[in-house]
């Protein structure tokens, strides 16, 4: 199995991430967090395992709703030094979340914010996840929008002479895999996935969608900043709330 | 519940139609048909409804197919005299399938090919569909992508000078409802719904998302005539194939 870039330890990138975090009302702020909270199941006594915590914030908040323990795991070591520090109750290790197999205990809930599309081989990352939840168990991620990873030359809008967004430059969505593109820094892999390549991937392991969100901008958002009405054409994130059944 | 448009009883739309689908190489016959009965189970046996059956065709090829009962639905009379002539075996009904209580019958599998972006009340329909449905039953449908429908002025592709298509040009995905389109005529009512709302409204219903299909020209089609190529960009048809577990 390839392994996934470690793009987060590149410290360029991690100052410039540090920076956009910063912001209270970056995208993250205003739209994942709140869909990602709003799939949660009540969290008191469960189990939690979070895939590419980062700062380990999610994984606070996880604790904070009375998870009876809570497991976060990076494959940046900068990003575990700092959520080690600001989180010294709750349990980090450094590994790739691509390959699982060394946890030998199993989870009543996995979470993963904002990091599956920097995963190559989502098929083996969505069975390794199968295997580590308890039936009855969810498995419950954002990753960035599948129109927002397509573009192979990356994303791109369309604007007129005074700047006002007239469409999204869409191109390349039927073609899946993986896409460089320049975040922060030139040289990030991400991987595009269709909508139906991430259903049909999650139902081949046995999951149950049980719902899907593509948040947007609220009235609120797009009244104090009207660069936000973008989003009304093309959604940053998609989350995905998935089941598993059966034993 | 609001009564669907019944533009295929309009004259000029008709006639339009019928010339475009008398065309062997239009999208419906080499993406739509291939991919739709790609999720048909084996329906030897089977009790089948097809909703907005138009010409019948589908319905011929399901009871060709063992269907032990194939009944059509379709809110054009002009469209089932055709069918009626040309499958006088198949039993066809002209009835609006936004709402189907009337019929005091269960199906094992409900198709539905390309009719439903015209529905309004797509809530109340997926509704309606489950409670026709014996347990074990299937709901395979498709339908305009969601890409398709979004934009509110119409799909439309930026080019270059040398007609060479450079992205699709995508608005309004966020912002489901009607759109007032031309489509052989001016005046052609249909309803954008993003991917997460056909998603949730199926799992509300009862029903369990069991593969979602948005297909793409082949290589051949390509090599035939370039211009499929933009099918790449932004794909035509989504389907679905959703399943009622229970009782």
């Amino acid at each position: 199995m390839s392994k996934a870039q470690n793009i987060f330890d590149n410290q360029d990138f991690f100052d410039g991430y540090k920076k956009l975090r910063d912001n209270r009302y970056s995208a993250n702020d205003l739209e994942e967090k709140p869909a990602l909270f709003s799939l949660s199941p009540d969290l008191r006594g469960k189990d939690v395992l979070d895939l590419g915590c980062g700062y380990g914030e999610n994984c606070a908040e996880f604790k904070a709703r009375g998870a009876a323990s809570v497991l976060g795991v990076d494959i940046s070591q900068k990003m575990l030094a700092v959520a080690t520090a600001a989180h010294p109750d709750i349990e980090f290790i450094c590994a790739d979340m691509s390959d699982l197999s060394f946890l030998n205990r199993k989870f009543d809930v996995v979470f993963s914010s904002l990091a599956l599309h920097y995963i190559d081989d989502f098929r083996a990352l969505v069975r390794g996840v199968y295997s580590l939840l308890n039936a009855g168990g969810y498995f419950i991620f954002s990753q960035e929008h599948p129109l927002t990873t397509a573009p192979i030359g990356g994303a791109g809008w369309t604007k007129d002479s005074d700047g006002n967004v007239l469409h999204y430059n869409l191109t390349d969505y039927a073609c899946c895999g993986k896409r460089i593109t320049r975040w922060i820094v030139d040289g990030v892999e991400k991987y595009h996935r269709t909508f139906s390549e991430i259903v049909n991937t999650l139902v081949d392991a046995g999951f149950t969608v049980e719902k899907m969100l593509e948040p947007a901008p609220t009235q609120e958002t797009i009244e104090r900043d009207k660069s936000w009405e973008k989003d009304l054409h093309k959604p940053n994130f998609l989350l995905v709330k998935a089941m598993k059944r059966y034993e």
